[in-house]
């Protein structure tokens, strides 16, 4: 199967690209840049030196990608609001599209709106599903267009789906605290981000009111309980990549063995997301280069909470990885195909 | 007035002895260390090259220590359970104890056992007092011993106490989230400290029980709304010094503003504790080297929450630098004083 | 072909084990430790979580792994001295060794005295050859134990070897700095590689006299030029994993087209020796997790020098991923399988 | 006496202003910045919050600037290039400048050219002075430009200019490797330094021909030994601040003992130069936030060579703290006021 990227240089881009570059059933044919086009892509991602020498960036717009007959599977690492411009000719022309961005994560032109502002194209998101592989209903595959979860929602929906699901908690007083490494902004050339000003620094950002705040609480509704909102604080701190994400929520008449059961029945037999000991602690450390979210829990007798924590590699179960996990279960693949 | 520090070859105690070093009023008159006896004090801390040439670490025991009349005022910057072995023979001998440890943290013995085993000498209990200066009420300058507080609770008191005491938030579903670097577990040569393990890595620890729960909730309890109890989850982030903590709390009818008047005729006129705007986020980076703790809040009209941030160097008004500033005021000298 | 590799809790030892669990040809079927044994080994190395958790950590004496009839093939991740205590009983039971350590690097047992101490079995130094697979004349695959050069070593004799060999350049006035990152020291609990000694940290060590320079000089002497000495300056920087090295050497007659030109016709068939234009420069994140050294050069017309540059990581090409490549190459395998 | 910033947004800028906040006879009245024109000092360099929470940052043109009556003393902290359209009004107007820029640092307009392009106002050559206030002769005060020397010379030159001036070195030969923290790029906004880009990741840049040298050999030029050219490899590291430099010089006949005292002859005395024992390694986290540049070497018996190491703070040093330095001498003060 042939595949191509849109939008390479990114860190999620980029991460793609290599990933593909060094998976056995996929054939990267073809990969986009605005701002490296016609040099080789081993130039610009070093990982591909000696291993993808022959294939420069392509700048095709979205018509000739579109009319390709020899691919069918696209992957979109461009920008929200430009990720549209892309989609809907593919579409059109029946590719599928895998989009990193977030342009079809809400299944609601208004939620869209709410946090990012008015839908470039809101016909399209009814072609469109968000596919959290371990948590999204079968059916998903005859979508056209597979909106990859964010980052932090993926260190924060597989955790609290299936206790929310089961009744094991409520949905009351969630509160979500996650720190993430700097690649969670993508390459982004802005004075907050240099190196002299991220390293040595902790701080919280983007609170109250965190964009991914609305795939999150739309994905949590679907857990049977009604509308969910939670408080969500993220944190940027002196990392490359990685989030860990720590959640306290009240226990109620639960325990913690209870919890597990609805843990491990909802995941033990899905490689990507791994249950810990109650006396483990996910560490970021354990999955930068993995596609596996490691997740634990202890229950804290003295103020009757649950805490949940949870790790991953924010550029590879939360965005790239996740990505070529999707299409693998997608194709009927092994899910750990490449992975 | 002549000063010793206790056990100065951690990072506390070299902090202690840098300040006390430029201090234009305190003498630095003895340092001591067991690893270091006999070796130039600027051999191993090298900020006092060329500042603090002639003097030597000391080996004094408590004894001698506790006989020496030139000096007043002793800075114990041992582990706990063997600051207690300093502290009764000094203040036997009549002489100020400035405690970095926790053995003086907690009024209570049991409170101390529950948390971290069997006090060495509760007797001695009665002579201390825990000074936050900004929250310590007045006279508190009578006692022989100063407990210092910790790092976290530093960051966590002083922006919930006015709040409590005026009733503007409740106590109820206090949940907080601290991240803080490595130097917080001081000068410890173990695996879980080397620099490969704590690089580009992100986890919680010390969930559910952080042994700083003690002296937070008992300050908080003081606040005149009963007990207090709240969830508290540490965090390692790959950083030498800095705590940014993120403190969640329902805000019942209380406006942000009502927050914003109570912290502001708390703090208006206190040096080391900033109020930013509700705009403005606290950024360890901001504080390395000082002795502030900058604070500042949002209200989340979603959640009904307030979101309470709060930035401190660990080091300094987490801990030597809140030293340096309780001496000042115990003397009589001008809060900021070498500092 | 099953595998054991021994002393697996290293960083070397413990990228072997990821290498080796993920290599399409190679079994991986004992893994030791002293300090884990028991223990499983997705436990204390996580990236095997989900991919390797059915395997234990081994506690197997040297004469019980030398008389497993299913086990070829032997990595030795032991410090130097204890190398040996494995390598004697394994050679005369007919297996092939693999050894990381410095044990068999040089020739001789004086020139190891000279750098390390006495050696201690020196009569196995002749069943050991120095591998550095694309240095290293055909004909090694027949030694028993293969030597792996060091970290520093495989980013220094690569880009010297030819241009010495074919009189490109001269052996005199060679000066050669490298920088490190912290686990290069390995896995070492000691207090100058604690996160915070080591963050915000640069610094030289080992000068002048670092053990590298017995096999760097002993190598480089076989290139027929006479006895080389020269002059080596290591630095540790705050990075996990990478050496960046800049040699200086008279350029004498030589132009830069004759450099780059001796080095392609060494190494132009060779994927883990990459050559870089003369107007790119190796950095070391570009090899990480990559097999890859990268080599660039420039002529300073002002010094009359050549400023020759390369960079690795030092756990895979300096180490690990090179020891993979040796046994891929004795097995007559493609050199890059697996990596 | 009252001073001015000009341009204190940069690094070197908010050390500048940092440190003349807590000068004791400097009075600091103006500071200016284009892009931050109008808000308050300590919103934008926050360790100011609490200290100087009154003055703003101001946009006035140079020519207002020249007119101010109560400003004798004028830091320019900003681009080469720039400097010299604040420089020629100044000085027109009888003020004293103290120059960050490269702008004065040659003596010729040529050498200026050579590294960095047509010199803006080569007349004004002769008003400057470099000022590297261990090694330029005394007389200095009387010029009206003080050029501060550049970060990586200020590491260079002092180790190596009184060996050269007594002969115990020769001018053949000289290596110099440095690596520097981020922050001698400046404030700089691009993706080469970008947090993910710099962490864990070294390099050499600016090779063969780095800016730096026309100061270097200019400066070592005066030693007495004829014109002097020297290889420099500069390197940067994930640090934020820091410098640390690696001279490798052939010894010639001398000895250690001869090295040494001709150090000490020419430091003894000056509190920021100092001279470790040849056993003791310069490390930067040991100057970081000193005013000190740490001296040590070694002589290294197999190749003939002395290897020369220091480490300084690259804003201290290196930029602002030699300029606070620099004003101190000028003003008759203790050369350590207010550092």
């Amino acid at each position: 199967m042939n595949v191509a990227v849109v939008g390479a240089t990114g860190y999620i881009g980029d991460t793609l690209v290599k990933l593909l570059a060094g998976h056995p059933k996929a054939n990267l044919k073809v990969v986009t840049s605005r701002s490296k086009s016609g040099q080789a892509v081993s130039k610009v991602i070093p990982a591909l030196r000696g291993v993808l020498d022959d294939l420069n960036f392509d700048l095709s717009d979205p018509e000739t990608l579109a009319a390709r007959d020899d691919i069918d599977c696209f992957f979109l690492a461009v920008p929200h609001g430009t990720a549209t411009e892309y989609a809907r000719p593919l579409v059109d022309a029946g590719k599928k599209v895998f989009d990193v961005s977030a342009d079809y994560r809400t299944s609601s032109a208004e939620k869209y709106e709410e946090f990012y502002g008015p839908h470039p194209d809101p016909d399209l998101l009814k072609e469109a599903q968000y596919v959290l592989p371990e948590i999204t209903p079968e059916g998903w595959q005859s979508k056209s267009i597979f909106a990859l979860p964010g980052c932090y929602p993926t260190s924060i929906i597989p955790p609290l789906y299936p206790l929310l699901q089961a009744g094991v908690i409520g949905k009351e007083h969630i509160v979500v605290n996650s720190v993430s490494g700097a690649s969670g902004a993508g390459r982004k050339v802005h004075e907050d981000f240099i190196y002299c000003e991220v390293t040595e620094n902790a701080k919280s950002y983007s609170i109250p009111k965190h964009r991914h705040l609305s795939e999150i609480e739309e994905q949590l509704g679907h857990a049977g309980r009604g509308d969910v909102v939670i408080q969500f604080n993220p944190h940027l701190v002196p990392m490359k990549r990685g989030i860990a994400t720590t959640i306290t929520v009240p226990a109620g008449n639960s325990s913690l063995d209870e919890l597990y059961d609805c843990w491990r029945s909802a995941y033990s037999n899905r490689p990507f997301i791994y249950v810990l000991d109650s006396s483990e602690r996910p560490q970021t450390s354990a999955t930068i280069g993995t596609n596996r979210l490691d997740i634990a829990a202890v229950k804290d007798e003295r103020t009757g909470n649950f805490v949940i924590m949870s790790a991953e590699d924010n550029l590879m179960k939360g965005a790239a990885g996740q990505g070529i996990q999707i299409m693998n279960l997608w194709q009927g693949w092994d899910e750990a195909t490449g992975l």
